[in-house]
């Protein structure tokens, strides 16, 4: 599990600073996470190949959060793409892009799929033989939905020397790795845990930005591998955070502390910081396991 | 009359490619020529002041053209903008901008005024007292316009060592650089043009960008000064130009040339090609004052 940071910083883009927008790399999805304007600069530079992304997940309809949408869904038009596209976020989202497809009279060749997010409860909205998203609903100055990725259970290792000494057919060992039970060359029922372990822990993240201090989201992240959640400010501006609905970084360690995650990445500083080390610092004090999240990083888990 | 190219490539912009976007500085105006996604961002790296920039001209709603007018609105919110902002161009612009603010239950602290445009005759759009700006009718795939920038005639320049051999009360010297005959101390009326000399020679600035060859707007922009005109092609994708309503080096040379002006800027320029230099070289077949637009050159005139 990948994840590379295109953006972190909030409300403008700046010139050496991006808006929200990442790439997770998970079970060979390449999932983009909010695209902030300058994105599909940002993908080029990080040479991500434009086609591996099929799902474009957008957290609220701020613009430092989806300014880049309409401009990279053009790109993928004049690219003469062929990928089918599909599109989470805030009902309105189909109305802004397709405004601006039918004044500028150039509708996708490829095909352009919209689900539109209404719901302020949990929701999964993609499923496949290997992942799963769902929503977790965030409580912003507009509709906000964070995001949490969760590989699902990988096949069971075979263990070989075991099998052989089981006296399995091979021809059921493809069976095995899916946690079945098989009978051995004599008729006997041979346990799957006895000659198999399980495969790889699936591993998990959640994108949880833009919010203000929520502990219902606690239950939904529980136990995440990765929670990337939004610190816009310092402890000593807790009362502009309140006043914008935005997070400290204490109050997102105190989130991840009390969801239990393996790792917290802070993002979307405020830009009238000078350095963003204090938000790593303050975070600590609550959470030990914080990193900070730079445009350009890339974090491998 | 200084002219800052922001972005001068056709399509998407790239890691090192702007899209269209250009700031022209005239009679202490800067007008703002199009802005396609990352304007902002250029500006700032121009040191281009926010607060300055009071109307911004759209050419047509094509991505490459517009897609970070939204993203500047925004941001000029964001920094307690108070300045009046303009924004001339297609009719539609407006429902774009609005629809977004509308979803983002954010709308603008400043004053903006959206003047749309539907004509397909040239029109006069803003007018001081030192600067008037006229449409430009272009033929693309959809609605467009070019802008012709034009100084208005200046004071006359009093030549005071005529005006004092002239016996001219000092009193009546602004009204010379007026342009009027006044009465000496004697009571005898001096011819204005005997004492005073014209003053600097008005400039004008016409931006052609997207269009296909039109021979209609020589014309309009008959002895401007600077013509921008895009040259998507070189001759040898001519058949691609026509296809797609846009020019090559060599029309645009000859629009150049049909026109009189003093000086021929190319731009919006395909990113197929690896230099821009023949750009250069083709036009000169036609026209001799060829300049090349970049991203991040001044021309100063």
């Amino acid at each position: 599990m990948n994840l590379t940071i295109l953006g972190c910083y909030s409300a403008t883009p700046r010139t050496l600073n991006n808006t929200t927008s990442q790439v997770l790399e998970i079970n060979n999805h390449m999932f983009l996470i909010d695209c902030g304007e300058g994105t599909q600069v940002e993908l080029r530079r990080h040479k991500i190949k434009f086609n591996r992304i099929k799902h474009i997940f957008i957290s609220h309809l701020h613009g430092d959060h989806f300014f880049g949408l309409v401009g990279l869904i053009s790109t993928f038009r004049l690219l003469t793409r062929e990928t089918d596209l599909h599109i989470y976020g805030p009902k309105g989202i189909k109305e802004i892009v397709t405004l601006q497809m039918k004044l500028a009279d150039s509708w996708t060749n490829y095909n352009l799929y919209f689900h539109e997010l209404t719901s302020k409860k949990t929701e999964l909205i993609f499923e496949d033989d290997k992942v799963e998203v769902h929503t977790i609903p965030l409580n912003h100055r507009v509709y906000t939905n964070g995001y949490l990725f969760k590989e699902k259970e990988g096949p069971r290792k075979l263990q070989k020397y075991l099998a052989e000494d089981a006296n399995i057919n091979t021809a059921y060992y493809r069976k095995l790795t899916q946690g079945f039970d098989v009978e051995n060359e004599d008729g006997v029922l041979i346990k799957n845990e006895s000659v198999t372990k399980p495969g790889e822990k699936p591993k998990s993240y959640a994108f949880c930005s833009d919010t203000m201090y929520k502990e219902d989201i606690v239950p939904i992240i529980r136990n995440t591998d990765v929670l990337y959640h939004e610190s816009t400010f310092l402890d000593q501006h807790a009362h502009i955070a309140v006043k914008t609905k935005h997070a400290t970084a204490k109050e997102a360690a105190n989130i991840a502390k009390q969801a239990n995650v393996g790792t917290l990445i802070l993002g979307h500083y405020s830009t009238r910081y000078g350095s963003i080390e204090p938000f790593k610092t303050e975070a600590e004090d609550v959470f030990d396991k914080v990193q900070l999240a730079e445009d350009g990083k890339v974090f491998c888990f």
